[in-house]
């Protein structure tokens, strides 16, 4: 045990969150004025400097979360990859979507000034970590990443579930930031739920990203609703990500599935936003030994924090104590912060006449298989399910009738769902450019956005459009020159003259 | 005055608000599924239908409103021109935002799936028409044009200071979309502000868009916010529109300016949301007699409601009676709905310390001129104003002096303003790719979105990753082969080992 778990860390004051918002306010500017490559090369240095730091940072985060220490040098490598996604994404430059119209007299409603649209930080942004990722949802995650990324300044509020390995991180990467260049104050961790709170209704935040619980986020949702002036709230909330099995999947790879199915929603002690809460079999599947088997060889993991325990107590219980609810596997009541996964099955009446109890989000290794009659009974239930981040299916990619018998279910999932997959599993969100993690309340609050992958950046940009203004007066990406060679869309004098012919010939 | 007139719009009645609201969560899905050059077509065939019933409909929307022929004529063209703006955006494909990245066994973080990314309709949306535009922004205006572009089913609450006019055309519109095969229900109108409010609470509507007060927007997207499930709100408020003249611009240009502005404040009867509210002027201006004059050359005219002119009327007088406020030209009470123009001045401080009363919007022919001691001044006094959809400078282009003079100003404006314009007036609003027509609280309840211009868009479309998914299964747009011809960005295999080379060499 490293020494700095013997100092706790405290709350923040009013006092010093004072200085922390005025900080942020004033880093701003100078922050959101530095050029996309200059940024980008903040954000590598931020990733060098994690990776260099890597032992003592995984071993403060396993004294604190209990999470192995694989899976914690994992997590800080996909969080160092991260931040060299969004210098990328600032290296390419598309993230600015500029549009240059030029001024055209002959334009269809009358002459048209010249017009120059680019996209600028929205400042200052709160930014609420996650219990379980210490590192990929937390100090400095995808949100923190992007918001870096995007100019703007971040306030982040600490999980206490990892108090310790938040004020570490942070120190490293104010240090990182600073000696690359980027301003005083761009980057402070506060501390407590009060704080949490006040820097919420403060008027120098612009936006805020949360990732957790749905009660925990609707109600700072409702606080950034309810201020004097909105602002815009990204949270990322609950989930219960389903699965539907065809009986052509089970036909060829029954044990596959099950096997695949137990390692999803009890990987990281069942602690995943993406975690599969249902699985639809058809009723004949046979499949009951392979799955009870492979949730008994699974060990029971100390769960994250006292109320993240707490709180899948209470779920488990619901769901084994509902009617009509069979209980296959029971992990019981296990001692301290332990959880042992436990597998429950249902019928569709059964889950829908207790959707309240079954169907939300049970964060920890509970799971339930709900038995279908028949294939074309999909789409129904999908509709009667809550928003999910993911929605996944399993068929016989090799079986054509068995692939077009999904068709429908596929056309309601895209609808409901962030993220749509084929005969894979939920756990493990890559992070890349085309990523989109998000989806309709309650798996979000802001359905047109991602908290991860590339178009991230996009929640902290707002866009702003320059009318024949003096190139002296412009920024830099907008002049005639392009010296900053971003992508720019151009539209001449003249064009709107063809709107629509493309498609009337 | 046409039959129509004679026969009054009823409310609608929660029966017909029913059947309505089913329709449209009917249309979704086959509106939805339609290739963006067939929405296109049927795109252009509503903007073929609006021009083919042009005097007939503009006779209506006389009598309804008040407003001149000519003006109510550019109003129908811009509108028919928008319809096909939003033709051009979905032939060229880019609003998608397709995102492919080929599977990767070499990924950073572990092996990569195939992901592909694309945007798809949000669902039905909710439009509430506005009083000042009754084509522009009313039944088939920016928002519904946008969302019908989208691919969402649009349920238009009617603006009561038109209610014909939004009868004949909702009618028009259903009539052009069906005859291009669209499906039913994909377009209607309802009349009412208790079917407005019904409708915002339905589980149905997935999104809403609105133009209008901040009293009347701030109900609404509180409304949304409060909803079991929120769901965006994109609301067009208030806006002050402050311009700033530097003292070279005065020398130069000086009584241009002044015919320019009270041009600007007074079109419309000052109905528009980008009217100028302020313009802050040095000192030793001179420009009074030519204000003055110019002011007392324009004469009243007829405003659009009476809850309009109702509310005009008790913002002239808590201007006009404000301490510190001189009355440079006095439009009094008219009769009727009519107003006419008034001008008052006063000075920093004043406008500081009564900003309640001085710096919201005065909605109406009334601006304030403000004079200021130097340029130098200008950064402070934009930072205490609220944001805006606009912000003007004036200066002299020839005098590089003057030019720099204003860089801190643009720096805080920038900020708070959706446009940022270069001597010109913010009134009218081109409709072209690049405009941005929106800006942080309270102009606009969605700081990051546009409400005019082609990316409005935006706002009614949501990402959707499809991972590992069988060729057949995926939308066409996202298929090998791309039979549409869509833009679209492709990561290969690989990539991920050079994220961030590209700044650190």
């Amino acid at each position: 045990v490293s020494k700095q778990l013997t100092e706790p860390v405290t709350e923040t004051k009013p006092e010093e969150l004072e200085q922390v918002l005025a900080g942020a306010a004033r880093a701003a500017a100078p922050f959101g004025a530095l050029a996309p490559r200059d940024r980008a090369r903040a954000l590598v240095a931020v990733s060098d400097a994690l990776r260099a730091a890597e032992d003592e940072l995984v071993d403060i985060a396993g004294a604190e979360s209990g999470l192995p220490e694989g899976r914690l040098r994992g997590e800080l490598n996909r969080t160092a990859v991260q931040l060299r996604l969004f210098a990328e994404v600032l290296a390419r430059g598309a993230y600015l979507d500029i549009v240059l119209d030029h001024a055209d007299p002959d334009f269809a409603i009358g002459p048209r000034p010249d017009l120059r649209r680019i996209k600028l930080p929205i400042g200052p942004v709160l930014v609420y970590a996650a219990s379980n990722f210490p590192f990929a949802f937390s100090v400095i995650g995808g949100d923190s990443a992007s918001a870096l990324a995007a100019g703007c300044p971040v306030v982040l509020k600490s999980h206490p579930g990892h108090p310790e390995l938040s004020a570490r991180t942070g120190a490293l990467v104010a240090g990182a930031l600073a000696k690359a260049g980027a301003p005083d104050g761009v980057f402070a961790v506060i501390h407590g739920d009060e704080a949490g709170v006040s820097a919420l209704r403060d008027e120098r935040i612009t936006a805020a990203a949360f990732t957790g619980s749905v009660a925990g986020g609707r109600a700072l949702f409702d606080i950034a609703a309810d201020r004097p002036r909105p602002i815009p709230f990204f949270g990322e909330l609950g989930s219960n990500n389903p699965v539907f099995v065809t009986p052509g999947a089970v036909g060829a790879r029954g044990a596959e599935i099950a096997q695949g199915y137990v390692e999803s929603f009890t990987l990281g002690v069942g602690q995943f936003c993406t975690k599969p809460g249902l699985l639809f079999l058809p009723a004949d599947h046979g499949l009951e030994p392979a799955l009870t088997d492979a949730v008994r060889a699974v060990a029971g993991g100390r769960m994250l924090t006292e109320k993240v325990h707490r709180g899948y107590q209470s779920r488990y219980h619901e769901i084994v104590g509902t009617a009509g609810v069979r209980t296959l596997v029971d992990g019981g009541e296990a001692g301290g912060l332990a959880a042992v996964p436990t597998l429950v099955a249902t019928d569709p009446d059964t889950l829908l006449a207790h959707r309240h109890e079954l169907v939300e989000e049970a964060f920890g290794p509970l799971s339930i298989v709900v038995s279908y009659r028949e294939v074309a009974e999909l789409p129904g239930l999908a509709r009667e399910l809550p928003a999910s981040l993911t929605g996944t299916v399993h068929l016989d990619a090799a079986d054509p009738a068995d692939t077009e018998s999904v068709r429908p279910l596929v056309a309601e999932l895209q609808d409901r769902v962030g993220r749509l997959l084929f005969n894979g599993w939920p756990t493990g969100v890559a992070v890349t450019p085309a990523m989109h993690h998000g989806g309709p309340y309650p798996a979000t609050t802001a359905p047109l956005h991602t908290s991860v992958g590339a178009r991230a950046i996009e929640r902290f940009l707002r866009p702003v459009v320059f009318q024949n203004a003096p190139e002296e007066l412009l920024p830099e990406a907008l002049r005639d020159d392009n010296q900053l060679g971003l992508p720019r869309e151009t539209n001449p004098a003249g064009e709107s003259q063809t709107w629509g012919q493309a498609v009337t010939g």
